[in-house]
């Protein structure tokens, strides 16, 4: 059996690192070394429910030498410590912290050419995998008519959701073409018929529906249906997990989700 | 084994003419006695292909007593004419003409105490059905969140479909709303959270999709889907055909495919 | 405002007893008189967790004249207790308790006479609906081929689940029939051209999916899907709460959802 | 414009035959050369309904230089005599004709060393993009369940469908393992948990499907579903009208349509 990864949670006392405590605790691939919660955080100091030792909420990073990757998810100034701590002591670093401008953005790119970094917008590994095959599907059936549904919960108050947007964009890319050119967001009314290349959304609304994504490849006579259905919050961070295991003692790069699934289908 | 009905079609040149005198040669169930064609139409006095007998297109009406049904698709016209021929032999009539004015509709109304008279703007089965369901699932759980999400080929030009906007019509009757009160008709962008009561849509167009409608009906925990899918347009000349079927020897009186399925379902 | 139901739950330390806990402490619609537990528990005494008030675990009933409604989840030794209570009082019991031998559902049926009593084996609401409508169908389409699909964790150990062989049972009444003339269970390798009037089952099992239940009613040209998906098993606490709720003041008899169900809808 | 490809189709009166011809004579991609019938059949010198042309069906083979591709749905005698035509005249040849043995297969090896040949035994553009997704999924996601559903018309006497076993070959191959080894082909009764790394099998019969595969990637908390829906048999003319398409001017070589679909895509 391999050696457990040594794994430090940065913004262990939000609702992403409550989650991955909780999975932690039960998976013996990892070891948890550190749970940090920012300078300020009521919880410092008081012992982490989910772990049976002596562990505690900290603002203090783990000396040298003891830690293999940074599960991040704090926000952009725990990102920016998180960022020197793995710099200087050569640790992995997933984060999944989003809202960066443009300064911090490229900061990233810098220290990914120092450490192993892997960024995603959305850890779902399903959704992954979804957006790669999308890709070669919308290749490989140039011809044919593109739509993507996405249904969530009656809570949710934008329209399309950021995923059906990134699948849309991820379908324009692999044909040439973007989501500013292609996308027709509603269709109301006397729309006419449609139009060749376009990539069409349709929204469904209701109940407490974690989510789901469905793209409709419509040819003459047959079509394809790719779907993706989340019915738990907790994929999130699974695939946060995931990314860190994959990530532990990779050579230095930019990786994705993306660059994961190609190295374990063997591309 | 029951005596089989006896038929006329008019508007026997058009496209549900013609799949329901394709429907009507293999079907032991039913007689055609006349093919009636418009006074003008380039195909009188020729052979019918789909029958074996020496039966042409024809605008004299059968003399009486040799007619149980006849089917009418012939546009309003025709309609007429029929209708004067089967109040004056007491033949049932079952007619799928839309596009009437008032005037006429209230004929029909006059009619349908003299004659057994079944009208529908869609003569699907399926649709007939899941019309009925919908109706008694918005009734039953009349707080979760409705949505109809339809799908047809590339070449429709109106959106929502007709069908998807009865359905609705239907759903919000149920709970003592109505479509005007109660439609949202695109999400986009910053729509905020769903509001109760509201009935949603959603639109997919492409390839050769000959027509699918879906209710969702979203609650906590749990949903209901109720889908109808075409795969062929002889759905709608079959429906007549079964409508017919079931109209022959009735009493007067304004039916539609509900009350058929009403009287099937032993209700 | 309608005045609240007073609402003891037997066999409140079981699963079923503490969803029903956690439910009820945010529902105005009720107010909890009592959490009833085994003679032998261990949490006799303890505070409910899930309520504000000095309310503990008990095996005391309550007083004549503090109750409207007994949900009970607990056994056939508890429901005993529970229906001797009851009768005694004139309180209403929904129970969900199973594996009652031929003796105790002779003793139920007399209560029937003196109680309200309302009885399921599936408290999910959609899953009720849904068996309402399937009846419908089959019977609306009785030369349709129908089959079931359905799918479960991968845990789950018979196959199909005892829902999908409800839903069988109901559309093969529904047509005359039963489940035992007419199941097909399993196809594999050379079975033949289907045979009219059979009913299909196909299983899925994987992942951790919660349950989902599809009848597809397949025509020609045509066909209808009633799916039924659960994501959360609150929904059987929920619907054992809208039972209680809607069983509260009605006079005595033998209820079950569907009656619930047509009641609402207006039948 | 590039230059139409000149094509024969070898077994032109037969059911794929009819319906290649029937393309053709509407795609100006193409320019129909020759119709070869059996030395038998009672079609030969008759004209081809579907060309304007004096095309009448043949068993002459065309002049060297005349043509680019043919394509093959005769039978083994049919496909031998194209072979040797083909190799003579270095024309490139596809071919969906099954039921080959053991020493035909061999000469179909060798004459890819010599002529640019595709063969299928499904031309489904659809169901070849979907294996290659499958195959994909499968590998990136190796610990989630796999379940492979088919739906097909109630006449249809074998289960499951070869499709859906040839999908469930490519999914096994792609974890490195096989059918023989992994597949679960009906559940019924007490059959336990599911086993890890199995791929199971479920099969709905009914209407006139015409046929419809899905696969459940089931995960902790989300699943992904790829699906193909056939509403029309033309399906496979188009895919291997697509084929010959892609094949004119190709060097010699064993293809096949994954083949194509990755030309195309790029890879």
């Amino acid at each position: 059996m391999p050696k457990p990864v040594r794994l430090a949670i940065n913004g262990a006392t939000g609702r992403m690192g409550q989650a991955l405590l909780a999975l932690v605790k039960d998976d013996a691939r990892f070891i948890l070394v550190a749970a940090i919660a920012s300078p300020t955080s009521s919880k410092l100091g008081q012992p982490i429910d989910a772990c049976a030792g002596a562990l505690t909420y900290s603002h203090e990073w783990p000396a040298p030498g003891t830690l293999d990757v940074v599960v991040d998810f704090s926000g952009p100034a725990g990102l920016a410590e998180a960022l020197t701590y793995c710099e200087s002591n050569s640790v992995g670093l997933v984060t999944g912290t989003t809202g960066l401008d443009a300064t911090f953005a490229q900061r990233l790119n810098a220290s990914a050419a120092r450490i192993a970094l892997l960024r995603s917008a959305n850890f779902s590994l399903g959704v992954a995998v979804l957006t790669r095959l999308l890709r070669q599907a919308a290749a490989a059936l140039p011809d044919w008519d593109l739509d993507i549904i996405e249904a969530h919960h009656n809570r949710k108050e934008d329209a399309p959701s950021g995923t059906a947007l990134a699948l849309g964009e991820a379908a324009a890319a692999a044909r040439g073409t973007s989501l500013r050119e292609s996308a027709v967001y509603a269709r109301e009314g006397r729309v006419g018929p449609r139009e060749l290349g376009t990539i069409g959304f349709a929204v469904v609304r209701g109940g407490d529906v974690v989510g789901e994504h469905e793209v409709f490849l419509m040819g003459q006579g047959e079509r394809i249906e790719l779907t993706h259905r989340a019915t738990d919050r907790s994929i999130f961070a699974r695939g946060a997990l995931e990314a860190a295991h994959w990530l532990s003692g990779r050579v230095a790069g930019d990786y994705d989700l993306d660059a994961m699934l190609a190295d374990r289908a063997g591309h």
